[in-house]
């Protein structure tokens, strides 16, 4: 395989950034289609990526194109049914994280690509940014000997709209966005968490409540191995889209973030003033590019990609047990051996 | 009044601070005498504190001198008797947090210190620290909205003594170490803790756990108001003495920290490099003397202290509940409304 | 004119850069052709930037392709004739700085370009940088009052090879890379610099004497309206390729660098770590885009380029009268009011 | 000799802070006097300096006064009177710089000193600075290699009154300022200034001209060895009292100082913000303390001081070349081996 014939499926935010890395920024790919349902997203991937087909459905698509493979980027509550569709069709599936909104759907979703036999990878995209990369390695290395604290902080500026809050929809705070901060801390300290305690609220935008999700969140998390960690999610952070991590060891620790945008300070009679990020391409741009190339190299290579279904279904079930506690006040207990095709008596599922 | 005459009660290293202090940096008080079991810091405070009468015990002391206000700088176990026998002599009391290792005995000091009409001032240092007294004004003047979030980090390069660790002698990591951040959270949002949930372990240092005490922990808090916290309290931050604390509100944030101790930066081909902060001294030095200085304006001008007995009680339910919840692996509710003269029971039940 | 048709000349390390960002990230423009006399970079450029055609001479290029615009990154001295060529055929061109070597080579390359009515813009590309951008914003809006002082530093890790540093290669370090701290001063301080002083030594790279260069330099600089400057130019930083640009006016200042390559913090018993830029993509890649995206604009909208030949001109003065000042151990006044159309005699008096 | 007896003469602003260390923060010293001639400074010493005498004359004051030691903080061109008179009464003297305003005038305090065989230090304050401190201990172990660019800043906030800044009284902002940037750089360095070149304009307080001084200025050096070094000092950085030093070397390079004054950092919709140190004792308190314990412990123990007249004579004729090189606006050789007794046809005596 040369070079491979690429979609997108959904062109919202992500996948139109997708859409673009794969125009113009990554090798061994080429761009061919995307679908979506709206004139307006259509025609703004016509214009940012030259001369691509669009449709305005996955079924059209998968009729029309010969393809190697695809990015689906479209609603969280769609991934699973689009998944299986691709799989069905022979086509390597990178997917956008959540995998599904249950640990069933992500078992579905696996079961589809197992069955025909295509390379399923899930953009878990914050693992590809330099400042993670590098601090796994440190970690790796020994630099900062035992890890024994894990603490993270997703900050969003704004809260997002009600309908995308929708817990059958993005899955919520938990799921959409601290769900980053589960897998990097599963990622960088090699263990997994067994054991999780969340509070939260709708302090700020109480419509959001109304959906059931909140817009702030702690959740403490204990791992296997006895690090602790204390998870932060905010959609109420004005001063920038803030991502945070830090790792401390027995011998030393890694932080890592960036909330500077430009390489710009300025002094004035009131002190030193610098600007901050406020978007996820301004803070992540190239690790999108990083994940994509890795996703297209893996499947030109014939290689296990990085992050696999599985790496999916125990972030997941450490989100639903931190949006259940929240819900219920108490501990929840998150299985750590999961065998994806039959779970059995689960204390977290929704 | 014109210049406070004034004893240092037990010179460990706090107390050496404060004799220290007291002998040449305060205004408006004078250090005329210590108490100290050990010769070797008996030696110590006259090398270090000019013409002071040293003493082997507080009685001794007391039937010597003419005093009008004391520092108790003892064990914290011996904290409550100290305040009695001062109150008890008609003096005026800074003392060391916390001010005793149960509520029962929060009472028993700040009741000594009503029946006599002294004034009780509790040491809670790192309100005073110009970072954390700022982030204050910032708050109060809505410059950050409503608080809805509180990180808080103290870190220390190793573990102590097991002696120490004691929960009977200095009440263990929670009620020692993260009391700061918990008051400093209850003063910067102004507001009450209503829930806890701690994870816990003795993960590097395996002898402390013998004495039931933990060496790396994280508690969530729940304020009354409905913000949330997460506090983080680790002995193994090798890379130095690292404090930290950070409200979010809903339109902006202040974060308080600093780790660097010289302003140097070294630059070679592995990078930049700075140095760390290694002792309490070399962070706080200067909030020892405001809160000291505090204390003494406060006697003389027979004004309220801004550190009061309640404050001290209202700090050490929330570290009693977190160190049960760690204990227990529940979630702990603490009482907001609490009469300190009629505690009836426990002020929080698990 | 709908899509630039273009190519690019000479695909060193700077070409190359041009080349690939032409054909994967410029909107309006795309890119045919290259032309090398290495057959090394022949093959890079080839597998780079997917079906480019590639010439080993601009002659070559220029018969075969139909073009509407060139970006010229060949080696300095060969600047002013292939921007005569490329004029001649009625191409727009963007040539990397600096123009030439002397006044009387950028007058020629500017008839050149006026004679045939072509647009023609110089690679000033540190301008386009978020960083200066935003600087000269803030100055222009008032933000730091009137500019009194300029401070700047370019730094690289290693000395060049002698055979690029010659003086009539390169132009040496001051015409090579301080002749961007001349042009961002300029620009940031909207004034011409009128007289320099300058002390320069080859005090690390003794070879690099041999062909009458220096591997460090300081020269000052005094502007029209009385501001002063000091540029600082070095080959020696080993910790990182450190671009540095300050200016202080009476009411605030701004500061624009960044040395820090990945958003990583490591803490250790030794302190606080972090890495370092050590190559100008890492540093100004963005900065190449814009700049690009901006050439490609104006020519297509047929408006005045941002940087013109006026404007390397005017800092070619400055830096030549910098050379000559460490040369001859004297300030170097420099003529303010050049008419590029007709040099007469030397710019500067010594 | 077990407690040094000392008196500071002249407590204004600097001299009030030697008199309030010495009564409170140094060891073997004892403050017993102090003499001014202005009331209200008596006022204020008596305020904050306990039961200390005070004369309004010098004179008086070594009249009625037995002393070891003395701290000379008087007008500068008061230093060279006051150094011969404490000389020929036989005691130390600790001398705020610069000694005095010509060569000729440090040759007659330097001479005093020995024919008295008493020691003079002089208050380079800076070199106690932690920073600078190990700067010169990373320097000197070879941290980073061979020293070849010097980089300095002195920023004050505002002007000083017309009266200080002449150069008969103060010197000007080179011998009063800019004098901190040379004795660091030449005891940084372990090298001797051999030629300088300056650049300097009343650009923003025009009054200050009248006194025939400079509000900003830039002057560059050349050390024996060959490094340069790029000096640069203003009375108009508003945002704050900015002090930086940074010497590179071919294997590395230290950078010095700290804007912030409080550990504070606050973010909002405008980005993040931290506050600025206003003062010299924000910035350099310690270095006060440290510098004069050493003296303290200079005397007592009958040690040379880290600082001699010889050292203050070699950054006066630095100031002095640098003054004269702004004035004369030719580059200004500086003589480097000085014999303080001699100093014939000295180039930039003033």
């Amino acid at each position: 395989m040369n070079e491979l014939r690429m979609a997108v499926v959904g062109v919202g935010r992500m996948g139109l950034t997708h859409a673009e890395n794969l125009h113009s920024r990554i090798r061994g790919a080429q761009l061919l289609a995307v679908s979506t349902s709206s004139a307006v997203r259509a025609d703004e991937a016509r214009r940012r990526c030259g001369a691509v087909s669009v449709y305005d459905s996955l079924d059209g698509l998968l009729e029309a194109e010969t393809l190697d493979a695809v990015v689906i980027a479209s609603s969280t509550s769609a991934h699973v049914a689009n998944v299986e569709d691709c799989a069905a069709a022979g086509l390597h599936i990178l997917c956008e994280k959540p995998l599904g909104l249950s640990l069933e759907d992500c078992d579905r979703a696996a079961e589809g690509a197992r069955a025909a036999g295509v390379t399923l990878m899930v953009g878990h995209t914050r693992r590809f940014d330099s400042g993670y990369i590098e601090a796994k390695r440190v970690i790796d290395s020994g630099g900062i000997g035992t890890p024994v604290l894990y603490r993270s902080l997703s900050g969003d500026m704004n809260p997002p709209s009600v309908a995308f809050a929708d817990l059958g929809v993005s899955g919520g705070l938990i799921l959409d966005s601290m769900y980053h901060d589960i897998y990097l801390g599963r990622w960088l300290l090699g263990d997994e968490v067994v054991r999780v305690y969340g509070e939260g609220g709708a302090l700020i935008d109480e419509s959001i409540a109304t959906v059931g999700d909140v817009d702030n969140a702690v959740v403490s998390v204990r791992f296997a191995g006895g690090a602790m960690g204390s998870l932060t999610a905010s959609r109420t952070t004005r001063y920038g889209h803030d991502l945070r991590g830090e790792v401390i060891g027995d011998e030393g620790a890694v932080q890592i973030g960036r909330l500077r945008r430009t390489p710009l300070r300025v002094l004035d009679r009131n002190g030193a003033h610098h600007d901050a990020v406020h978007t996820t391409p301004e803070r992540m741009g190239d690790a999108f590019v990083t994940m994509l190339q890795t996703f297209v190299d893996c499947v030109i290579d014939g290689t296990e990609p990085p992050v696999t279904s599985a790496d999916a279904r125990a972030t997941l079930a450490v989100a639903l047990a931190g949006r259940r506690s929240i819900q219920t006040g108490l501990p929840v207990e998150v299985e750590t051996t999961m065998t994806s095709g039959s779970p059995t008596g689960d204390p977290y599922k929704s």
